[in-house]
């Protein structure tokens, strides 16, 4: 395979790690960020201490403030900017794109004011269809990529062509093996959502309760989330697969997740202001579960949980009486609630 | 609810657990065990020190060596015996048994020689069609459960009348939550197939590779033993379900979990006569392993980590080369993968 220029915007702990894999392939990365001192890191010392503490990056990546010197001649552009910074990088890359560039996301989260997701932000902004737009997600802790334990992840797309050019680009036989899949909505929304059940998963351990009921939670939250993703247009199976229950697991079993902090954070009392102060960052999952509970209530779809999670985040409902709620909902058929995200267009004929 | 008269057979850990369940719903519980001084300490000290230290159980439970008194005018019989010793005990059982007894199982596995499911087997010793048998499975470590912690499990039976009667015995408000499903196959398969991907957890941990690795096998192990499951006639659903990737969660992220602990210890180089000698008791998983590994070749399905499972275990190959093997597989489209297990009955019209 021929050695390729990519750009990957921006330097975050995500886009650092995924330009280590793309310099361990031979490719020559331009890594964008907004910050001088980092750039100056990371080229002097191949090290982004902030968001990889430890780790030594390979020559191949080189760090640039400009957008127009990473964009411009880019075979392929990978855009991980933070969902709120997404259209607004995207602004700036799309005056260098080339027309024949391939572009790849891997940014988890809708936009918060007007719910879209990550592919139709980028589709208006970079004037292509979104067809041509490949998700890469799956279960992957950006610390473990960039030292090279075996990862798998999902790149889809709707034109299959992309989404092999991106497995090519990405895929090696050492560390990181690389599935395609044509449901880019299913991917990008189960990245996005998952967010919301990791919270979930805090707040039952930080309340006491065991490994039965955190796995009880993530089981039924995967139900519900496939079922909003399928009346969003996604494929219920791609649920079941690495960008699903894949990243579920990871994201809900790893005490080092924002979300699962959080939430076990608010499992304690503190209230959500004190909580977010104390985290100092961004916690997606909380602007999530607002997102998600205005999607579900667009398109008629139940989420017990996320309903029970809004309660807790934004109307003051104690993290005891959610769950409670919970367990004390009616008797129910599994299946019936399983197969109800099933009746879709995907798995017709 | 009428309390009723409810036998449990055998006092390990998960029957003397269950136990406590019915005896909190009301219900007068006979639990059988063999050993008379077992029998004797639940009866005189409340404890099952053996199976379940430290938990005190409730008056409702008495114990006894007599399958007679235990069984005799029972409304309810629940077999929790190991998967080796279930054909005897359902035969002695048989003879004392009510005609309209309801009967309900929560063992995980096959029968060794024969490959059969546990409701095959207790339909044959107790004469009665498979359709009235109960199967309770889910996430549900016996620690957590006697100890009142949040726990949702599913009873199966073809026949829902008889699903929905062992739902109103076990179902409480407090901490027990059940539902139900059809499909009985399916969550007998799944619960007994996971022990599998369990033993591969704890070989990809004792390996040193990190929770992006881990949650790669689970979630292949969930498309693979769905595809088996499939196979044998089960909704390929329920293993998106409780008795489906619930259960591996719990079973695959608790280091308590046997199957995980030898994992890790062939990991470490040990052989497997060795793992099985420092264990000191069964580890279903490397049964299981046999026994799916000949399911697959009898339904004609592709089980990939099941495959190197088994030539690690028998054939001699290094751990090391059996991650290597699942690593280097040509690339793949992940929902075709997922979707060869759908095509069968449940998912039509």
């Amino acid at each position: 395979m021929a050695h390729k220029k990519i750009a990957v915007i921006v330097a975050g702990s995500w886009g650092t790690a995924l330009s280590r894999v793309l310099a361990d392939n031979g490719h020559y990365v331009k890594l964008w960020t907004r910050n001088a001192a980092q750039a100056d890191q990371i080229n002097s010392e191949r090290r982004n201490e902030k968001f990889l503490p430890g780790a030594i990056l390979p020559e191949g990546i080189t760090a640039t403030t400009d957008i127009a010197e990473a964009v411009t001649d880019a075979e392929a552009v990978l855009f991980v900017a933070p969902s709120s910074a997404m259209r607004e990088v995207a602004r700036q890359a799309a005056n260098f794109l080339h027309k024949e560039a391939l572009v790849v996301h891997a940014t988890k989260g809708f936009e918060s004011d007007t719910l879209k997701r990550m592919t139709t932000v980028l589709a208006e902004e970079l004037g292509r269809p979104e067809q041509y737009i490949v998700v890469l997600s799956g279960p992957s802790h950006a610390e473990e990529v960039v030292n090279r334990l075996p990862t798998t992840i999902v790149v889809a797309s709707k034109d299959i062509a992309c989404a092999e050019t991106a497995q090519d680009l990405f895929m090696n036989e050492a560390y990181f093996r690389v599935y395609t899949n044509p449901d880019y909505i299913g991917v990008e929304t189960a990245g996005a959502i998952k967010n919301i059940i990791a919270l979930g998963a805090g707040l039952s351990d930080g309340l006491g309760f065991g490994d039965n009921a955190k796995a009880a939670l993530i089981t039924r939250g995967l139900a519900e989330i496939a079922r909003l993703g399928a009346a969003m247009g996604a494929n219920p199976l791609t649920f079941a697969g690495l960008a699903g229950v894949g990243d579920l697991i990871v994201t809900c079993t790893s005490q080092h997740s924002r979300n699962w902090r959080a939430g076990s954070m608010l499992a304690q009392g503190l209230p959500l202001a004190e909580v977010l102060e104390r985290m100092g960052m961004v916690v997606e999952g909380v602007r999530t579960t607002k997102a998600a509970h205005a999607l579900a209530v667009q398109h008629g779809v139940e989420m017990p949980i996320t309903d029970q999670l809004y309660s807790v985040l934004f109307e003051g409902l104690s993290p005891e009486n959610a769950v409670g709620a919970l367990m004390g909902r009616v008797r129910t058929h599994e299946i019936e609630e399983i197969a109800s995200a099933s009746r879709n267009k995907w798995l017709k004929g």
